[in-house]
């Protein structure tokens, strides 16, 4: 590590708009990691780069830098009948509803995949995956890397929280959220993939939402982030593509915590929601197919309950215990139309917030969750609608949070005369 | 305050380009003086107003917001021979050799004007006003209000360390130090008159610096900087105007600490470089116009000893024992003509950086600086050159800082056969 280096340079050269060279970056990172670069640096260097950009040189660079801030699983020595096991991932940008990885990886342990997930907690409008199955009784998602290991040794995959992975990108990403840089799409892109190339896996497959209910809400922006990550992850070995897809509406009929566990074991019982079968058998194929798995086919999985008892094994070896039953929220409350007609459009963001409204998500790292708020949805856009049926249901364990909960919803939905417009759920396909 | 904002929110609103309302100022900076808002909040809130700029009304209300920081000075009660005193002072952007608060405070002083002179201390390549003056044995500028408030009754004058003035505007200046965020002109408008206009002045003249040896190099953003501060002052009920005079060559021959004060009693002594005496003058009659005083020219007042009195009377006031020898370096180098001919340019920064090295001046605040260290210049550009002849003499209480030194200087002058081109003084005047 060079010594030639100091923080107010370095943020001068990106704030005039220069390219930093990888020395720059690599000495930049370890200093925060370590300390010797303060936050008021760093924030100031992430809004520079928020304004002005960084090279796909520097994007690569700095996902490197964060990469090398932490460990790096390796797990390239693991075998199963006497060959190499096949590692792949998959990750999702975030949207409202989104379960996929529940059923998804599972389904992809049954077609011979084996799966190291690092997956996160939600903050915001967004669930995250591990909040959802810790509201199964005794699941941790706390494994040390030996059990990472174990598992996909003895069962083909584990999901547990990132840990030691990148923690550069820990600390970055708490600063973002306080300092207004969260939105960067060079800091987006670094941010996701430091994690994911540190999970050991072979090939990687990407979900970038796009829509009102995902942090990107424009096409092109969400292509110019599934092409650098594609892009990224290419660079550092690891075959990746990515899949862009709707976020406009809610995935699935259930959004919440457990209520999403439920309705994921809808999907491994071979039944579920459309749109949720539909998105885990695309990214599934394309797992298999980006890490050179050929012979089953997913939906077979789902039909014959390979898929489930891959998903019971998985639980069971994280804790957790399915025979006990799944919270629900001690107080309902339902949305019933006002008239008949079509189910109108249903706009992602506003079911989002109302569910965070209702104690599913966190207003602050740290903070707890209510396993059991949530939101089923009795309609999809299009559904036929009789006056006084019930649309929503709303669930949480503190009942005062109702009334913020419904004024979030109000306005994210109709009943009307006209079907609304459908969004094609995969909208495109990105490989390098 | 309302409490209707977010630091994120508040660094958005400048990130994406938008105009911060007055409450929005009015709260991040009382938030930040009192840790609310954090120094990575902070830090990147400036480096979004540094890329995005500020609209005059939003530079306008942050300086007001850092003025209501701290402590305001009043001196509106203070009468002499029944008169409200004329109350008047000057700041200068900074320079190479720039001592002329020394003689100018006096100047003004015996012409009936009353200067209320916050100055500050050096970073960097030039100097600081207190640092000189810390050179005369005992000499304090820790003033309490009680005390500048009684030697502007008694004498017509204190310089003193800015202190409790605009203490939000010390807190942001220190972070802009270590993130890169010096260089901005909204920033440097509202640091210098948060300050200047704490002092409670009725008028001010700012000496913006131009050239290679200031902190702005060039014209145009000297003359926006100089309208924005102007404008500044105007919005603030203090009559302003400001001279942008040229700093491309060192002021007057003496640079350093106790040098440039023995430079300043020479002028005193109505001697003295012309340069230093020209904009002396210039200053003064500038103040003395803004403030309403007519009456006596200033340049009397350096023949007839009468400033000279008053700058006795200050520095005795200020505790300063003028019949101590000024401190001289132990050590001390000369550079000499090469050739003979004509000197050609001089380059401040060269010179600056030069006596920075001697130790005049600091790397780190708080450092301490040598008041013995300094260059004398012993020819400016044009004057006629023989072989041998001194050109420069370098002082230092520590010689291996001549090494350092004199390779700063190295490049920054030249003895040729042509005449240099002489960069005017004084290049514009700016009124509201």
């Amino acid at each position: 590590m060079t010594p030639a280096f100091d923080a107010p340079t370095v943020i001068r050269t990106k704030r005039d708009g220069g390219v930093l060279s990888d020395d720059a970056i690599d000495w930049v990172i370890d200093g925060y990691t370590h300390g010797r670069v303060h936050d008021a640096q760093m924030s100031a260097l992430l809004m520079a780069i928020f304004l002005r950009g960084m090279t796909g040189a520097e994007i690569s660079r700095w996902t490197s830098a964060m990469i090398a801030s932490g460990a790096r699983f390796d797990f390239g020595d693991l075998r199963r009948d006497g060959k190499p096991l096949r590692l792949v991932d998959k990750h999702s940008t975030g949207g409202v509803g989104d379960k996929i990885t529940i059923p998804l990886v599972p389904v992809v342990m049954a077609c011979g995949g084996a799966v190291p997930q690092a997956a996160g907690r939600g903050l915001g409008h967004t669930g995250g995956t591990l909040d959802k199955l810790e509201s199964i009784a005794g699941f941790t998602a706390e494994l040390s890397g030996d059990r990472i290991r174990g598992q996909l040794q003895d069962i083909g995959a584990a999901i547990f929280a990132a840990g030691d992975l990148a923690p550069a990108d820990r600390k970055i990403y708490a600063l973002r959220d306080v300092t207004g840089t969260t939105e960067s799409l060079p800091l987006i892109a670094s941010s996701v993939m430091s994690k994911k190339l540190a999970e050991g896996a072979d090939a990687l497959v990407l979900d970038t939402k796009v829509g009102r209910g995902a942090f990107l809400k424009t096409l092109p922006e969400s292509y110019e982030l599934a092409r650098t990550m594609v892009a990224l992850g290419e660079a550092h070995g690891v075959a990746t593509r990515a899949l862009l897809t709707d976020m406009n509406v809610p995935l699935g009929l259930a959004i919440g915590n457990a209520v999403e566990v439920a309705e994921s074991i809808d999907v491994l019982a071979g039944g579920g929601p459309e749109d949720v079968v539909e998105l885990t058998l695309a990214l599934a194929r394309e797992m298999l197919d980006a890490a050179g798995i050929d012979g089953r086919d997913p939906a077979d999985t789902l039909a014959d309950g390979s898929a489930m008892d891959c998903f019971r094994a998985l639980v069971a070896a994280q804790g957790g215990d399915l025979s006990q039953p799944l919270p629900e929220g001690a107080h309902s409350e339902t949305v019933v139309a006002p008239r008949g007609g079509t189910m109108g459009d249903i706009d992602a963001m506003a079911v989002g917030l109302a569910v965070w409204r209702l104690g599913a998500g966190r207003s602050a790292p740290g903070a707890q969750v209510q396993f059991g708020a949530g939101l089923r949805m009795h309609r999809r856009p299009g559904d036929p609608v009789a006056a006084g049926d019930t649309l929503f249901t709303l669930y949480t364990d503190t009942p005062e949070r109702f009334g913020p909960a419904l004024a979030e919803l109000d306005g994210g939905w109709s009943v009307g005369d006209d079907a609304p417009e459908i969004h094609p759920l995969i909208i495109d396909r990105i490989e390098s």
